[in-house]
């Protein structure tokens, strides 16, 4: 069985028989007993287990190593230490044993800097035990909500000739050999490639997103994506996860409500099936992080224009590093104000259309773009999303001004011209969230096996 | 609201005024009135709408061509003709008109081959609405099965230095100029890319996967996957999705009670939640796919060792193509023969080792592995899987006699020092298992935008 169903219905099985298989965190023995922290990674919760010279291999046990695999059988009881309940040992068995070399002992806590350096253990800790099993819950709880709502999860491609975000910022991928190119005219001739062209690994799935949304109406992608961006900051990594989902039939405004729905569902969920884990990172990792997390689900947000956030920036008292300007970006700054003006979480609209993506719907004005942010207190820019240019000739004008190879979309931009609809769609970095959820501030410490430039190990 | 909503909850609309938003299926306008073949993409059930002069509009709407993308509001009331309810309209607002070039009429059936060159357009087919949407279900079967059992979702990396089929199946990636390469030594320099050295996108998680089965007890993975393979057949593409879990503690009989109590479930979760598509398929794609799945989940599975199938073909009355042996693989006809044999899903065990993957347990016997692939009747292998050798110096071993760049994986060879255990997992690819669900034979109709050889449009 396993720990996890044991800490879910203590009752059941108190007085119990049970066997467990897992590992030892810690080990304190004592000469004629010892206690074993034991885990087995379901939970978050440890079990103590007791044993003593009844154990017919009882100085073989007395000698077993931390990080070692165990069966362990015995009687569920009521503790007499911090825990509930511990398990009075009946026989344990030992399966793998562990080497003294073994990184992860229990004294001292290794620092994230060197347990990103063996990503392969990391995981065996308290810390990443519960980073990693909330990331699993929110990417559940993201699947539910989406599929109870209608919506399609759709697997949009990974490898690409389409020019979305630009084709600088992707991977190229080959099949052939770099020391020995075919060439064509002094060029290397790609037409020998396995794909007959140049092919890349994509950084997004929208347009494809939007093919199915004209299809069946509410879609959403969760898949890997990737950024050759060599920058080595706390929120950029060159793979990472993404949630997109597009709406046909759907306004900015309407985006707004789903990402505000969806976004406080994901946090009930997860507030709800990792407490324990929400417990673990309140106390170690970001203090008030429940209280932050429950006041965003009770929230309301705020839904505000670039224009009019700009104003509220330029009446601060404070003195910006980046003067706010109407035509230009919020800085970090800029973002950190104004979700704690509001208290809350902050939808900005209408943003300049030349600081944002040539697939914008382009708003009346003809100089600001219907997009939003939302900023969110303690993790900034969360989502990102718009209503979509659903005018054809408006945006192959928007394509051709801002440079994109419009001969690797055009079956995208015949969406407007087959049926096509005003419709809307947001980007979440699905890492951002796992940030938000945790308190834990590097993206190296949220992804399983990081890449950044000059990282590619495991 | 959603035209999935409606069906399912029929009674409550009746003569209640709705208001939806879709697209023009089939359109048949008459002198006086017209009626609309309406879908919005939510379900697989299409909704007459009926339409008369009493239509402020009546004039403009009779012209709407197929495709066109609408909003109507109306009454549902009881059809008189073979559907169970029609909708009356009292608007129609055009959104979106469709240019008259528009690939997908009414009339004629377009072949499949015709809509995989207009694979942004197919998935408003009923056929591709079908085959998406049991996709879409299908995936959430998945994610249910497991989180349910305590597994834990994990996004392992695609990009890769870690050699585990082999280097040569791998996509290389890059982000240098291919005209403009950095050299070392008459070489290219590699360290001068992004990750200071070659990097790869994947064709498995299963190695990264083990690391955290050694930490969470059970995990699952489920994501795209690259294999360069130059091959055009119904059943390769090089981009695909894979599910492959990973359970510590869990022999090849304890992997095979996984892997049928999870196909089952999902087969179930599938003929449940789209009964629609799946009656779309049994009546237009596969005759008798109901059935066949139904049976399924009512079968007991065969379990035999391949040296016990190889004695079944030698003594089989049919004339073979290939001739069984206990040394090598098994054909395809073999496997139709061995799934007609027992009636039923087989699980054939105890592969022979040369044919095998270098991760996978060897047997006392020194000339077997405990590998499994499952063989399910019309589809073929389903799912490989295997125990995984847990001895540290047999897996060295292995790898060396195959060739694998153990520098690459010594983290992975690590993890059977530090607490390892018999573990064993096994990886499906999602694509199968659709052309199983829905009866579609060829993979480039069971992936929305599909990457085959030459083939990487859209």
């Amino acid at each position: 069985m396993d720990l996890k169903d044991l800490f879910l219905d203590k009752e059941k099985y108190l007085d119990k028989k049970i066997t467990l298989c897992g590992w030892i965190r810690n080990h304190r023995d004592q000469k004629t007993f010892g206690f074993i922290d034991f885990a087995d990674g379901t939970c978050q919760q440890h079990l103590q287990v007791v044993y003593d010279e009844k154990l017919a291999n009882f100085n073989e046990v007395q000698k077993l190593l931390i990080g070692s695999s165990l069966e362990v059988t015995g009687k569920v009881v009521k503790s007499q230490g911090q825990q509930d309940i511990e398990l009075q040992a009946e026989s344990i068995r030992l399966i793998g044993d562990c080497k003294d070399n073994y990184p992860l002992q229990a004294k001292g806590r290794p620092t994230r800097e060197f347990l990103r350096e063996i990503a392969y253990l990391r995981p065996r800790t308290n810390l990443f035990q519960a980073v990693f099993r909330i990331r699993s819950v929110a990417a559940m709880a993201i699947h539910e909500y989406f599929q109870s709502h209608n919506y399609l999860y759709v697997h949009t491609p990974l490898i690409t000739t389409a020019d979305c975000e630009g084709s600088d910022q992707m991977f190229k991928i080959t099949t052939l050999d770099f020391n020995n190119l075919p060439m064509e005219d002094n060029v290397v001739d790609m037409k020998k490639d396995l794909f007959n062209k140049q092919a890349f690994i994509t950084g997004t799935g929208q347009l494809h997103g939007e093919a199915f949304a004209m299809a069946f109406k509410k879609i959403y992608t969760f898949g890997p994506t990737f950024r050759t961006e060599n920058s080595n900051t706390k929120t950029h990594a060159n793979e990472f996860w993404m949630i997109e989902p597009e709406i046909a039939f759907c306004d900015l405004n309407g985006l707004m409500d789903i990402e505000e729905d969806m976004l406080k569902y994901v946090v009930s969920y997860v507030l709800e099936h990792c407490s324990e884990e929400i417990a673990f990172c309140d106390k170690f990792v970001e203090q008030g992080l429940k209280e932050k997390l429950e006041k965003l689900v009770s929230s309301q947000f705020t839904r505000i224009t670039h224009h009019d956030v700009v104003d509220i920036l330029k009446k601060a008292p404070n003195k910006w590093e980046f003067t706010p300007s109407y035509e230009d970006d919020i800085a970090k700054e800029h973002e950190k104000y104004i979700t704690e003006y509001f208290n809350g979480p902050v939808f900005i609209t209408n943003w300049p259309k030349d600081i944002k993506a040539w697939y914008m719907k382009l708003n009346d004005d003809n100089a600001t773009v219907a997009a939003v942010d939302l900023e969110v207190p303690g993790a900034g820019e969360l989502m990102g999303g718009s209503e979509r240019e659903a005018d054809y000739d408006k945006i192959i004008a928007r394509a051709k001004a801002m440079n994109v190879d419009i001969d690797t979309v055009d079956w995208y931009m015949n969406l407007r011209r087959f049926g096509g609809c005003y419709h809307s769609g947001f980007g979440m970095g699905f890492e951002r969230l796992i940030i938000y959820l945790t308190g834990v501030e590097n993206i190296r410490d949220v992804i399983p096996f990081p890449r950044t430039p000059g990282n590619c190990e495991y």
